[in-house]
């Protein structure tokens, strides 16, 4: 009978902490501005995308480390073989962003086109992709400012989980940024990255030398890498390259808010975001072996750096390569990186539960998380992805080299399933009654997104080969157990749907023949009297009120009073040998059943309401009880009768003006969504 | 409206909690076999008593090592100063037994005798020492086995703390020690040290040396004590000599678990037991000294100790010294010191329920503590004393001399009230018509009371004077703060009672003048049918049911059903614009109430019944927070109908083999109980 005040409990605990936190002000779905032209869209959408390449380069060049410093001549190789990747991955999406112009996530086209189990299993990738996407950029942009910031250094985790906590405060209060807002950042990042280039551009061709700090330093090999071992070497560089592409399927999400027409809009934004993300990446890959960066995974791996002294980033390595004498432009770079960062975790408190309210509508998940007046839904969310991604900042110290072999599963497998489910996509309108000029077109896409599938898929391939035993593995158990999990809520709701659903017969629903009233007493006073009114004034077949004898002594003395104030209702008094409550009181309805099964029984509860929580402590603990026992028994109703306590009154509603901002949010979800 | 949930979520987690570590056996309040012998009632009630020999010496010597190795000569006169105190004690506590044959404890007597609000104070003063013992005994006891075993010593924390949980888990699972059980480790106690003393006494009379391995190390003076600092520094360290005397007013409130004449075997005991442990006392303190024991508070104030090593116990000093070529001999000694000890911090976890039960009963803690259906509350108490002792051993690092300095005020402030309270009673007597023999006797009495009031306040102040500044203080605020908490409660239940109350005229309670029925619809399915036929079958004035029209699409189709199926009731379809389901009902009913002021208006919600507690997550969310809503409005009453899911009846009572074994165990209260 506890067993469901433990969920209970659970539920309860979030919202407490979450009133704590939360003054909770409105917060409408999108942004405020309805429609978004393409020079504000690139940056809402690009952050993610992006802000990958903060990274991207020194994880490649961190695994060629391993076999030594000669390995790096093959760093441009497969920089340039992510950027294949990249190319046509842009290229897919583009199909699915014609295909879908209300927004196709992975998760619709996989499950319109695949089937519910394929979606699901997306969803998993993808809701798990949400976790490190917020741990990977929060770690990484740490170490960013680490690199120009002694105290950072010396703080990395603590400082990670503070930023972690302070996003999650911002969201939870619903504090949402405008596009400008999301604009700045990025085009301060691009803007930053650009000057670097040029100037390093000029100094090169002016024969000016740059040398980043660790060119000098040496990478002690412990093996050295030939044949089928530097294959694969190369390929899990390549699988940390990747990571590069994360973020790309954001616009194929976000088609709606396009200017018309959206379609072409949203294409031509997501190939702009192709070119100059992977131009980026080529370029800051370019530099750092220009400049002989090097960067190992521990510093036991370079000899020649600072005894503790930690590595700086790549991109900060560069920056004071490209301006030695200029440290105000260096911490520039290095803030607007960990800024843009920053930006795309929030994405992902964005993108998370958005996924988790429609997997809610669809039954994946619980129901609640979907229903629109409960904006708590969307604070659980964001709470359960803040957790998940500290602990994982928390156990792998904020490390990025180490986190990011988690990353990348996820979004290879939504990117594979998506390409598949859109080849499938395509294969129906082939088999409908296209016109000959669509068929080109069709076939023409269903190709792109072929090569798109064939191609994300061996990469996924890679990828899980590669990063297995480097702790991907723990990605591999933790997806297929989401998938499970939303397969079981998915049943269970399905088994109660069934449960529930009307037969034919059910319309004849027998009507109880009398209704028989228990009303609790335990004392004689205000709230007895009116329960007993109450009960009086609903004219029951048969009218009882029932008193349990816990205490011999004080059973007399409630038996006198009741008999001296002539009440029209006659008392009858429980034994409890035991002098338990509850007990006795199902045990008398229970016989009252059997001896008439058709009669309805309803249980009148006195029960006080408090103004303070904590009051809830000093009261209601037995009537608590009682109600979740006889909830068990068929034929029984109970029925509550408050009793509003002074101070329940003297504050009736206290979360009044919170409530009222909650509504003008919606109200204005209400007009703002597409 | 989500605040009393709050409430709940505290309360409910922790029965969670619970639930995960109790299977929940029987338990009885007080030992199996029902009146105890002396030679048994011994050990049980002197374990916590003597257990504080384990630390006594020690916290003498330690601090007199402040003032230099020299300052040891004034640990005899120290010592005999706390024997006198004791045997003080000991006369009055011997007044208490015989004025309160059933089992008057110092909240009983000071209550009864001074007033409410002294005898709250006591309570205050006792619940914090409960703690207190439970963390000084069990760090006194992991320090023993520290004192033998390196890798007991490089964890003491953490071992302290495996033993608090440890000792938890068993009382909440209700196992219960016979009183044999309790006999043998403190008879083996009181032989180990016997057999030390003897032994010692022998070497002594024979010639033999015997030194500690401490007895050439120097103590670093760094101030050197006279004059009045003098003074204060003996009195410092006379106030840790006085938890000497802790545990000794346990069996006070066990005189009824004595066999017959229950006062005189329970005085007798009392002198027995003062006899034992002044003398265990004494001959510790006398071979601390003849073996010259070095104890210090750091081990920066040893020269000479082994670099890394820490200090070991003056009883495990001592036995080393006795038996040099027996480490078994010491070993035995040095466990059966900590078994004494964890079977004081276990004496703990059995007064300090019981006297949260007494507190309840009072209405000085919430109710439910003393409802005796309600095993939880006593589970609810034991949680509470393990975390705080838990947390003050972590805070302290596990370390005796720290936590020590927080014990005794609270224990003299209970004996100081408890004399005064004593002294007051003999007044009271004598004020009555007692017998010439009966005058002298009660004379003599309250002379030896007034003798311990005057002694153990003087104690009291003395030990709050030395102590104040180096963590007394913390409970110095502590217990004022749960004096205060425990008055406000008091203060909650007497205006609720009070505005509970019946007036004169209550007794015309109006009837409702009609009850309009509304059944909650959210779909039509068996849950709502059952709702309906319920309704139905009691027969409102006016019955409608409502549904909330959250979605335009699902509304229609409801409605739709409705007709075809032809539903015998009226189905009013409420407008809720920002697609809540809470607000329109509230406002739909307060109007309803508006128009007619006199009518009833009972709200039919259909809830699921779920068999497990994980399957609440996924329902009732909304229903749950309606009817909390609901709640403040007057004239109002819910009615919850149940719908049993399937699973909730596959096993409707998982607990039902758990509560019959706590049945069982009450009965045995019921049986066992004087």
């Amino acid at each position: 009978v506890t067993v469901p005040r433990v969920a209970w409990s659970i539920v309860l605990l979030t919202e407490f902490t979450k009133r704590i936190l939360v003054g909770r002000a409105l917060r409408s779905d999108r942004l405020d501005d309805t429609l978004l032209p393409k020079r504000i869209a690139l940056p809402v959408f690009a952050s993610d995308a992006l802000s990958s390449n903060a990274y991207a380069t020194q994880e490649i060049l961190v695994v060629l480390a391993l076999g030594g410093a000669s390995l790096y001549s093959f760093g441009a190789w497969i920089a340039a073989a992510v950027v294949l990747v990249y190319f046509v991955v842009v290229a897919s999406y583009r199909q699915n962003v014609h295909a879908y112009p209300s927004g196709g996530g992975d998760y619709e086209v996989v499950s319109t086109n695949i089937g519910a189990r394929a979606g699901v299993l997306v969803a998993s990738a993808l809701l798990v992709d949400y976790v490190l996407t917020v741990a990977v950029s929060i770690s990484a942009g740490v170490a960013s400012l680490a690199s120009i910031s002694e105290f950072v250094e010396t703080h990395t985790v603590a400082i990670a989980l503070l930023a972690i906590a302070g996003i999650t405060f911002l969201n939870l209060r619903g504090v949402r940024e405008s596009g400008s807002l999301f604009a700045i950042p990025t085009y301060l990042f691009m803007l930053s990255i650009a000057v670097m280039v040029v100037s390093a551009v000029i100094k090169t061709f002016s024969g000016q030398e740059m040398l980043a700090e660790s060119a000098g330093w040496t990478i002690v090999e412990e093996h050295s890498y030939a044949g089928l071992a530097l294959v694969f070497l190369l390929a899990r560089s390549f699988s940390s390259g990747t990571t590069a592409l994360t973020g790309i399927e954001a616009i194929a999400n976000g088609v709606p808010a396009f200017m018309k027409p959206k379609s072409k809009n949203a294409a031509t934004t997501l190939l702009l975001l192709g070119l100059i993300s992977t131009s980026m990446f080529a370029c800051i890959t370019w530099l750092a072996l220009k400049t002989q960066v090097h960067v190992t995974d521990h510093n036991d791996q370079l000899l020649g750096i600072p005894a503790g002294e930690a590595q700086k980033t790549v991109i900060v390595q560069v920056a004071e390569a490209v301006f030695p004498s200029s440290p105000w432009l260096v911490a520039e770079i290095s803030i607007s990186t960990a800024l843009i960062l920053v930006l795309a975790a929030n994405t992902a408190f964005n993108g998370f539960p958005v996924l988790g309210s429609v997997l809610g509508r669809d039954g994946y998940l619980p129901r609640q998380l979907h229903t629109r007046g409960d904006r708590l839904a969307y604070s659980n969310g964001i709470l359960a992805l803040a957790t998940m991604a500290a602990v994982l900042v928390f156990i792998f110290r904020a490390n990025v080299s180490a986190l990011i072999q988690l990353y990348i599963v996820g979004v290879f497998i939504a990117f594979t399933l998506s390409q598949i489910g859109m080849v499938r996509h395509w294969g129906e309108l082939l088999a409908g009654n296209p016109t000959d000029k669509e068929v080109r077109q069709m076939h023409r896409s269903r190709a792109i997104n072929f090569i798109g599938a064939i191609l994300t898929g061996s990469v996924l391939i890679i990828v899980i080969l590669t990063k297995f035993t480097r702790g991907a593995w723990i990605v591999c158990i933790l997806i297929p157990l989401l998938f499970l999990l939303m397969q079981a809520i998915h049943r269970h709701y399905e088994i109660v749907s069934r449960e529930l659903a009307l037969e034919s017969d059910d319309e004849k629903v027998t009507l109880p023949s009398r209704v028989v009233a228990l009303v609790l007493v335990s004392k004689i006073h205000k709230p007895t009297l009116r329960a007993l009114a109450y009960a009086r004034g609903s004219r029951p077949s048969v009218l009882e009120a029932i008193t349990v004898n816990v205490d011999p002594e004080e059973t007399k003395k409630l038996m006198l009073e009741w008999e001296q104030r002539d009440l029209p209702v006659p008392l009858r008094v429980l034994d409890s040998p035991y002098r338990e409550i509850t007990r006795p009181v199902l045990t008398y309805v229970r016989n009252l059943r059997r001896e008439s099964p058709r009669d309805l029984v309803a249980v009148y509860i006195p029960q006080y309401v408090v103004g303070h929580w904590y009051e809830h402590l000093l009261h209601n603990q037995s009537a608590l009880r009682l109600r979740a026992r006889l909830m068990f028994s068929k034929g029984v109703v109970v029925v509550t009768v408050p009793w509003q306590l002074r101070s329940s009154v003297d504050r009736p509603d206290r979360m009044a003006p919170v409530a009222a901002a909650i509504r003008q949010g919606e109200a204005r979800d209400e007009t703002d969504s597409p």
